[in-house]
This record gives C-alpha cells, sequence and structure tokens, in this order.
C-alpha cells in the first residue's frame, strides 16, 4: 500500500466526487472543485452522471491536469447508489467494467485517462467487509483493465476487504482518510448514525487534515491520539461552501510543508 | 463505401442484432445466432442489453470468430428503443460513445475488440434522413474512436445520412440489405406500416438473399429488378425460427457461390 | 373553456410546477412556492418526481388549500421529459393513467385529490399540433376517470390540439397563459430558439401579468396589443429567485383588483 | 388469520405471478394463467409491468373474474426485483403506495380493483424477518387505502414479520403455500440454494398441492408430515408448461374435492 504520510517531505492527494448530477439535476461545483483537487471521482451513469456531465468533467480535469477516477456505483439513481443491494458477484463485476469502459471513452477523448477506481456511497461501505462483494469489484476492475494501461489502483478504506482483496491479486491499492469525520480508538469510522460521526467545524476539519497529512495520526472520538495512514484526503463536495473549505485545507496543508500531489 | 455484391466472387457479411435481453428477459437466440453470423450487433444498456448479457455475447463471438458490432441506441429500455426522441445533438453524440466504451470493455476482455457501430431501431430509421442526428451518431462514433484503434466503420443503409455524413468525414462506410423487407423501385425500404413491408415466405427471403448478395439486385414492390448495392446483410433473430432461416440463407449463399466473410 | 380574464372581477388562478427533484436531487423550491400559487402541477415519476416528494409536495398542498395537478410526461428522467418522442398512442394513454393513478395515492392520503391534469415540456409543446399524441393523452385522462371523483380538467395552451379533443370529448378545459413569454401577433408563443423568446426583466414580467389577468391583453413581440384568454397563469419555479418573482406578481395582482383563485 | 385448510369443505385460493413483462419483453402467460388461477399478482413497473402490460392483464382478469392484486417491488428492473435492498423505511413505504396507486388505476378502469397486496421476490423474503421493511410495506399499504375501497388484505408467508405486522395494525393477511417447494420440519421454506429445495415432478407437486389444500400437511424435506397453514397455493407461471401444470394442479384439487376460491 502506498503511503507517505508522517514522514519528512509529506504528500497527499485530495480527491472529490465530481459529476454527481444527472440530466436537468446537478449537485456537485465540478468546475470549483476541480480547480482544487488533484484526483477527480467521476461519476460514470449508475448513481450519477450522465454522459454529457462524464464528458465535461473529464475535459475539464484533463486540462487542469486532475487525475480521473472511476466512481463506481450500485445501479440505483432513485437512492443515489446508498442503499446497499445484494447484487450477485458476477453482475456486479460485470456492471462495475461497464462503468470504467463508459468512462474511458470521456477520459481518453479528453487526452486523459481513468487512473484509479473508488466505489460510492452503499458499495463504499458494503466492501469494508463484505468479501464477496469485494472480489466482485475488483473482478470489474481485473476486466476492465483491458482498456486501460494495466490494472487500476483501488481507492478505499485502510483495513477494508476491499483494499485487502485487490492487494491480494496484485492491484495497487491507495488508503484515503476523511478530515470530516470521526475515528474510533480502532482506526475504523464512527457510522454516520452515531452522534458527532461528521466533524461540521471548518477550523477542526482543517486541523485534523494537517495532522492525517503531516503527522499521520488523528484525534478519535475517544480523545486519544491514533496513527492513521493515508495517501489520500476525501473532500466532500455536495454540500454548499464546500469548494471553499477544500481551498482552506489546501492551503493549510501548503503552509504546513504538506506536499498535494496525486498518487502515482 | 466497400461494395462487393454483384461481382464474380461475390462476398457478403451476415449482421444480426444480439443480446437483446435485459436482466431477466430474453429475446434473441444468441448462441444459435452466433453460430450463423458474421457479425454481432451486441445491445449495449441503452435499448436492451446488461453488463453480464454484453460480457457473455462478447465472449461467445470472440471465441467463434464472429466480429463485434455496437448496436446503439435511443435511451429507451421502456421502447426498446423504438420510439423517435428529439435527443440534443450534443447529447446523443455523448451517449453513443458512452455506449461504445461500456461494450469496448467486454469486447477487449474477450481478446476481440468493438469493430463497427451500427444504429439501433428508431434511431436507425431517423439518421436515413435525419441530418442533425446522423451528424450527432457520427460525433459520438468518432469521440468513441480513443479507445478504439482507430476510427470505425458505420453500418447502415445506402442512401441515408448517416453513411454520407460519415464518408464526408472519413469514417469508413458499410451498406446493408435486408433480404426480408420490400424495397421500392427507388431503392428505399417500404415503411414497416404498409401492408407487405416484411417478407415472411422463407423461401422468398431466400431467394432474395441471392440475389442481393450475388447479383446486387433485388425485386422491388412495384415488380421490376432493381439494382441493391450492399455489403452485409441483415439477419432478424428476435424471432422464433430466426436461426434457423438464417442458416437456410447462409447454406443458399454457400451454394450459389458467395463467400459469407465479415467486411473489413 | 372557462375563461374570466378582461372582466369586472377578474379572477386568475397561478400555477407551477412543482416537485421536480428526484432522490438526492431537488429543483423546485417547493415550500415557497406552495405559499404563492393555488394550483400545484406535481410530477409523477416519469420526468421527475420520486415517490416520497410527491407525498411531501402533496401533503404540504393539502395543508395549505393549494390544488394539486398531474404533471405528467414522456418517461424520460435523463431528459426531464423535454425530448419529444414518438410514443404509440395505446402506450402513452397508458403511461399518462399510471403517472395520475400513482400521485392520486398521494393526493388522497393527504386528505385532497388530483384536480387536473398538465401535460409536462415536450408533450406540453407537442400536442399543441399533434393531434394523436393529444387524443393519447386525453385517452389516459378519461382512463384515470376511474380514480378520480370524475373526468378531470386539462390544463394547457388555448388553441392547442390538446384542448380542443379535450373539449371534444366533454372533458373540461382551462386555458393558461405566460407572463414571461413573448408572444406572436397571432397569440401563439414565441419558440424557445428565437431571441427575445424569454423576458426576463421582473418588472415587465409582472406588468404583462396584471395585463393578462385584468384586461385580457398582452403586447406581442411585434409590439401591438393583442387579447388573450387565460384562467390560469404558469410561474416557473426552476430558477433562483422564482419564488420571490411569483410573490411579487401576486402582490401586483392583487392590487390591480384581479382576485387570485383556483379554477374549479 | 384466515384458514380453511384442512376441514371439510376445504377451499383454496391459486395465485400467480402475472403481467411480469416490459415493453418489448414478455415472461409470462398471461392469458393462459388468467384461465386457471383466482387471484392475480399484477407487477406494478418496478420489477417488471408496464402500464399498456398493467391495463391488459386488468382487463382480461376484470373478464374472467379474476381478482387483481399488486405484485408490489423494490425499484430494480435490472434485478427484476430479486435484489435485496436497504431501502429507508419512508421511501419503501411510498414506493409500495405509488405502486398500489398505478395499478388501481387500471383495476378501476377494468371494472374491478386492486384487492390484495403481495411483495414480489426479495421484497418477499426480506419482510420474512426484516421487522423494519415489514412495517414500511404495511405503512405503504395504509397509505393507498385512499383509493381503496379499505385497508388491503397482503398475501404472504405464514409466520412472517409481514403478515404479523399487518395483523398488528388490524390489517387482513392471507397465507399462502408452494406446492412446489420443499419445507423444512419447522414448517419454513428450505432457502433456494440448498439442493432440492425446488420440487420439480409434477406428480409430487400435483399431490402436495393437494395435501396442503385439502389435509392442511406437506411432507417436509426430513420426511415428517407436518401441518401447513394456507388459504391460498402459489402457482408459478414463468416457466414452459406452467400454466399446463397449473391446469393439472386445478384438476386434482377439484377432483379431490376441494374448492378452487379467491379468498375474500
Amino acid at each position: 500500500m502506498e503511503g507517505g504520510a508522517g514522514v519528512a517531505g509529506a504528500v497527499i492527494d485530495l480527491n472529490a466526487d465530481l459529476g454527481e448530477g444527472f440530466g436537468r439535476w446537478t449537485l456537485t461545483d465540478d468546475e470549483a472543485l476541480l480547480s482544487v483537487v488533484t484526483s477527480a471521482n467521476v461519476a460514470c451513469g449508475f448513481h450519477a452522471g450522465d454522459p454529457s456531465t462524464m464528458r465535461r468533467v473529464c475535459a475539464l480535469a484533463a486540462e487542469r491536469g486532475v487525475r480521473i477516477g472511476a466512481q463506481v456505483s450500485y445501479r440505483d439513481l432513485a437512492g443515489f447508489g446508498r442503499r446497499a443491494m445484494d447484487v450477485p458477484p458476477e453482475e456486479l463485476a460485470d456492471e462495475i467494467a461497464y462503468q470504467i469502459g463508459a468512462l474511458q471513452v470521456f477520459a481518453r477523448a479528453a487526452g486523459s485517462r481513468v487512473s484509479y477506481v473508488k466505489p460510492h456511497g452503499a458499495l463504499y461501505n458494503r466492501v469494508v467487509q463484505d468479501n464477496e462483494q469485494a472480489e466482485a469489484v475488483v473482478s470489474g476492475v481485473l476486466r476492465a483493465g483491458a482498456v486501460c494501461d494495466g490494472p487500476l489502483p483501488l481507492l478505499g478504506l485502510p483495513g477494508s476487504r476491499l483494499l485487502a482483496v485487490a492487494e491480494g491479486v496484485g492491484l495497487p491499492v491507495v488508503a484515503e482518510a476523511f478530515a470530516d469525520r470521526a475515528y474510533t480508538r480502532a482506526g475504523t469510522l464512527v457510522p454516520r448514525r452515531e452522534p458527532d460521526a461528521v466533524v461540521h467545524d471548518p477550523e477542526q476539519v482543517i486541523a485534523r487534515a494537517v495532522g492525517i497529512a503531516r503527522d499521520g495520526t488523528v484525534t478519535a472520538a475517544s480523545g486519544e491520539q491514533i496513527g492513521i495512514e493515508a495517501r489520500s484526503l476525501c473532500v466532500h463536495g455536495d454540500t454548499p461552501g464546500a469548494a471553499q473549505l477544500a481551498w482552506r485545507v489546501r492551503g493549510a496543508l501548503a503552509s504546513a510543508g504538506v506536499r498535494v500531489e496525486a498518487f502515482t
């Protein structure tokens, strides 16, 4: 697993979910976020992301040197991919491959390429522990390797089944952390249904981002400092003021001597 | 335009629409047809064709040496792509590119590749005369060139705006004919809403197939022999007995000295 | 046709498109608009409008005494119902009936009922001149009469085939006008693709609303005053500031002595 | 719970899933099955069932005196409603109500009405044990009561949370059994993933149907006779020969002195 935090010359990637509109509807401020982040998780049409939005986001990302990732999801426009689904593994693998292939067209047409894969929403949470679906996602990524320059890295939660399975078959993995989510003493995310699962205070979010990226540590909900390994920080992009907060995080990282750079 | 009919050493391609199921539903007898045709128009998910069906059809086509084409459509599962839609050109181009990219994953994963594009249903009929949508389809194909080995040929109706626009930008085009459809004296198809638009008698279908492929002629609805240029014959695959009739057509072509071979 | 404008004691209905989100996406400021309008055109799931949004909008409309109408559409989430479709008449009629039935559940559950039908987007425009689709919409409304207290009125453009066909079978019809759209000398709408098709200046919109509602006249694009018959004014709700403008229109109507009241 | 089996004058309802096509695709032999069964579980558009199919099935059911039920499902056309989904309860309740309302239009237009509700596929299995989703389904049915003559009965598995929750709020419930499924000693269904979960031999299916309907007993997989309470027998309609087997079951029931009659 590519690490890098907590050392002299610390370096971190900033990723955000982009292109999460659909037809007439928009959600993420793609233009603003693409001037902040180094990696764009582009929706591929299954939870959001119509073809024209995919094209526009890829073109803009390519223009700004932002890396393009496939943000793959369950097929669930009505639920925005936030409802866990018992998709049979073979079907899921094929749905993942389909989405990556569709995005690759627009990435390539923009002179770039799909560089990594990150599951979205309920699928992201499911593959933390569900080995069968984790294997299906990895199978899908391997199948899609046929239209990529080689096997794509997976971006996900450290300790997840997804990253373990991916490493097991030799895929590169990239661990990510969240500056605006509470962590347990064991280093896992406090579930969203619990109070204080989300850190709302911008100053705290910024301080935590720096702590994670520069020192490899974060304050757990229990009050202790814990170690946290992350090569990428996820920045949320679907709330008002999201792009502005992302800019402040990026500025604070720079001031703290952390290089903001996409993973390779 | 690649021709080839009506000459000594006549050669013809047989194409059929395949993979036109969706999830629990099946329509085309993919397995049987893939043992007859030389080109498979594979549904890409917009009018039919779930990812797992796309994978299976591509795998089988690759195994049997059948060429894979993207059968692109309006986004219309409920109407099976048979309802003309006023899709804005930019959107349509992106939808076409999306479908080709998605199919390419499964074609490549099977060790083959998408070799051509054929519009489906209402889109096929629309781009016979609608220049704007014809240009949009061609734009989509050009965009998708980024994930193909180069610009893909378009398979369509001779005299259509689609083939004219494609030729205008330097794309290869392949003219197709229908052995089971009536033609007007001017060489256009008799619209389906008219009586006798479809030839139902198998013997007639077979005779017409041979006439088109070997002699480059067909008897028009008016009774005259007319010239018809075609490098590919479309074989319908969604009716009972379709595969059997296709086999008989193929046998008759062989007996008549016509080579059945994919276009290049 | 129920008229009522241009006379002493002028009365006008204000209608707006509401509930046009889908799942995670929102568009219209339903809460604000429901405090201004007298008729709510509620999206029924085909171009927008998930079941939970439909329930919430119906509940709020019922609470505020706003009349509920079914805003029926082509089945086209990706295109927001703005792409004309050649849907066979029988299919279209059934799709209309389906949408009305689905909305009726939430209207009734809120203690109200579906009181009228208004086609959305491309369907609205199509049935101005397309007699076949106009008849299909009317057939759908008649079928849905089985779950309504009787045949529902149709809200649409005066002079449209839709209203003519509806009147022909005895359905009540309600003519609507647009204060923010330019009219030709003949009283038809200037097509959106032409410059100046939309009136952007709020003061003008307000003045035109009063002119239509109180005097039954509007200034055509050619500069002449023309007569215009309308029992309802359509207020747009999908732009920032829409609700505020609607409030100003309502205030101006009141000051001009026009009663703002739903049609019956 | 309405029982009735295992007594002198035994009476049983036969129900089947119908209208499970979508647009161009068909699955169930609706015409044949509607001449055998007494209750038709009509798909409502979420896992299958386009509006025109719903209208046709309702019209035919009404004509033949077959009772119409709403076969409600997760929103999952691609998975045919067979993939369990973590739909939030409020959303699920609204989706259920939406489906019932849509079907009611066609039932009423045919001179009949929706008489009961039966969950489909993964939802059916989920509400056997999932209390939250069982409550959501019941809430949806209660909401839809506003367009029905009163609260609708629920058709489901005896011992399921669904029937328990429904009874708890005063809804009528109807227990059903499967002549072609293996039962455990405890009276629950042997899961489909286990071998011998399904009884394929027609003679056995017929004998079991009679045993259930007349005697209220069935032979469990363990070999013991167990008691089984059912007012309805589910007949599968999506396999070749399904209608024929259903006819034989119906004939055998008649010969055994069991009246085949819809529940009330």
